[in-house]
């Protein structure tokens, strides 16, 4: 029986077309649902946006839930690789975690929780994104700690939740240099103590 | 026309009875959605469980979301009571925000967000408790930062926001021990600057 070799190339471009399509449903879901609202949309209308077929729009996604859901994930990934960018810039370890704390409050100050975040938020993948940030931060903790900037009379992991929790505060001040105010707060909890 | 005179016992004796019957009707709803999750009560059942007839249980609530309203109505103002006893019996003003932010740490310790607290929380009444609650520990930041004990080059505001949010991790640790930890990392965001 003769099988076709199909030429790296042409899987390459293939994977390409695919995720193509694939990140064109999700913003153009995401730009629907923020303009009508989350019950009123429909796989139809999102095929008819991204200008595919109904047809192929089902071999990518099964209903407008997963949809979202992989959009949320791309977003969270995207935040997270963001916050990564930002510890690989800075100095020290005491610099690298005030350096990635200031950039995770700018992300809640700039998202507060919606309707839609409060759904979404309930899914398996951000129970991960949220142990994956928090094993993020206690690292950083830790590095710090050890070079003597931050306390360790509390354990890494129990800091970490601490400064995530008070950052989310950020979510309902009113301005950018609130955020900061709130950031040197938060960082005044992890000196060490006399 | 005669008007019977109601005698004033009369008057205290049909009010306490209407407490006690409005108050027995909480705590039963309040079980049974426990027990057999909110989807499943019903408005006979919670008749039938408190010992009263159906007409009578519609002359006091309207539906089942309703009585669970009323009832974290309630929760929350027993808290909130609870912070404020605790809040005169500590000595000066620091000890007192230290007090409270323990309490209140050890409330959201002992109260995970569930799938009906998460249903509750979105009501309007929490929004008021949020605000109540932020006002009383703004007050005590603001009485503290007066007395020298915290800083003042933070908003009283600002730094209550911050404690709130810092406090809610208790919700997700594993002991006591570990929610007094977060309390005195949460008190040392407040000290003085020099």
């Amino acid at each position: 029986m003769y099988t076709p070799r199909v030429p790296k190339l042409w899987n390459e471009t293939i994977g390409a077309h695919r995720r193509a399509v694939h990140d064109a449903i999700l913003d153009t879901t995401a730009a629907l649902v923020a303009e009508h609202g989350l019950a009123s949309v429909t796989m139809s209308q999102i095929a008819e946006a991204t200008g595919i077929g109904r047809a192929t729009l089902y071999k990518y996604f099964a209903d407008v839930e997963a949809i979202l859901v992989a959009w949320h994930e791309r977003h969270i990934a995207g935040h997270l690789k963001h916050l990564a960018a930002v510890r690989d810039q800075a100095g020290d370890a005491g610099a690298r975690l005030e350096a990635v704390l200031e950039a995770f409050a700018l992300i809640a100050h700039e998202h507060p929780t919606t309707e839609l975040s409060a759904l979404l938020h309930r899914g398996e993948h951000v129970a991960r994104a949220q142990q994956h940030l928090r094993d993020f931060i206690r690292d950083l903790v830790a590095e710090g700690a050890k070079a003597g900037a931050f306390r360790d009379d509390v354990a890494p992991d129990e800091l970490a939740q601490y400064c995530l929790h008070a950052l989310t505060a950020a979510g309902s001040l009113p301005s950018k240099a609130a955020v900061r105010r709130l950031v040197a707060v938060t960082l005044a909890g992890l000196r060490p103590t006399r």
